[in-house]
């Protein structure tokens, strides 16, 4: 059993999280335990622990992580001057790329949410509400100014990440993808969808 | 412990799938057991194999029976005088219906046709392989003759897909939603978003 071994500008607890979220999303966060951690990592379970306290921590790593990144462009995109579809077509290109990109991180936090304890729990869940609704009033704005097609915010929210959350049956299924093809195509499909 | 109660046009055995789909929902196939399922009906464990053999047979039952009505569906379509587009419009609104009618039954032969034992699960992979390329051909129709915008079809067939089985996480939620408006705003989108 050797040593935890991080690359350079990477510490060791990122590497313990990268590999736990592997681990969560194909066994499952309950199924998986420090043991298999390490045990994936190739040190002793123990030495784990000078990094992080517990497996709810990991898993509360990086479903914020994850929130702080989408809230993050959120903000950079309601506070830009463009329009509302241009906005929302934003949005949805940066969905795409972290689904793409932080798959397994962004699986983790879209369904292994559930298992973060309190008072982790209901912040997430805050966050989550919230932002749905600012995506909703993004677009209740392009409605108002005719940008886009006057449907119910909400089914368009739905719509939308459920169409890129469907990405992950995708990228599980090992097929290989053309990533810009993906987004320019999905893009093309919503934002004309949408478009008034 | 009483017997099983049939309303009329049904059997007992769709009494025993309809409580056993509402479990295999809400705790998983694997952790619903026998037992479980007839106490939910109200009767003893054993009464239940008078009509059926097993879990697994259960399981089939619901999984092949709504293939049964896609693949129905679909062939009537196919065969129908319609345009591609129009053909896809139609697809799309009997999964939204069939999302929202047989919420349960749709649920468990999405998510839990894995359990499936052979030969039963090669079939029902084939069968789900074979509709997503029967999709395809007909998007594929639609681009050829300028009817749908030159998308990748299994780009398409991934957006159309996800974002009506997003419709579950709505379900789940309780919530209410008109279910007109649901499917006449998500097929405003999906299909503007794939016309030419």
């Amino acid at each position: 059993m050797g040593k935890i071994i991080a690359k350079k500008n990477s510490s060791k607890k990122d590497v313990i999280t990268k590999k736990a979220s592997l681990l969560f999303r194909k066994k499952g966060f309950r199924a998986t335990s420090m043991r298999d951690i390490a045990e994936a990592i190739g040190v002793e379970a123990p030495s784990l622990y000078n990094h992080i306290r517990s497996k709810n921590e990991i898993l509360k790593e990086i479903c914020f992580n994850i929130a702080l990144q989408f809230t993050d462009h959120l903000k950079l995109i309601e506070h830009s001057k463009q329009s509302n579809l241009a906005k929302i077509e934003n949005i949805i290109r940066f969905h795409i790329t972290m689904m793409i990109e932080e798959f397994e991180n962004v699986y983790i936090s879209d369904h292994e949410w559930k298992h973060l304890p309190e008072p982790f729990l209901t912040d997430f869940k805050n966050q989550r509400r919230n932002y749905r609704l600012h995506l909703s009033a993004i677009l209740q704005k392009g409605i108002d100014k005719k940008e886009i097609n006057d449907v119910d915010p909400h089914v368009a929210v739905l719509t939308i990440l459920s169409s890129i959350s469907g990405i992950e049956g995708w990228q599980r299924s090992g097929k290989k993808i053309d990533a810009k093809l993906l987004e320019e195509n999905m893009v093309t499909i919503l934002i004309n969808g949408l478009k008034k």
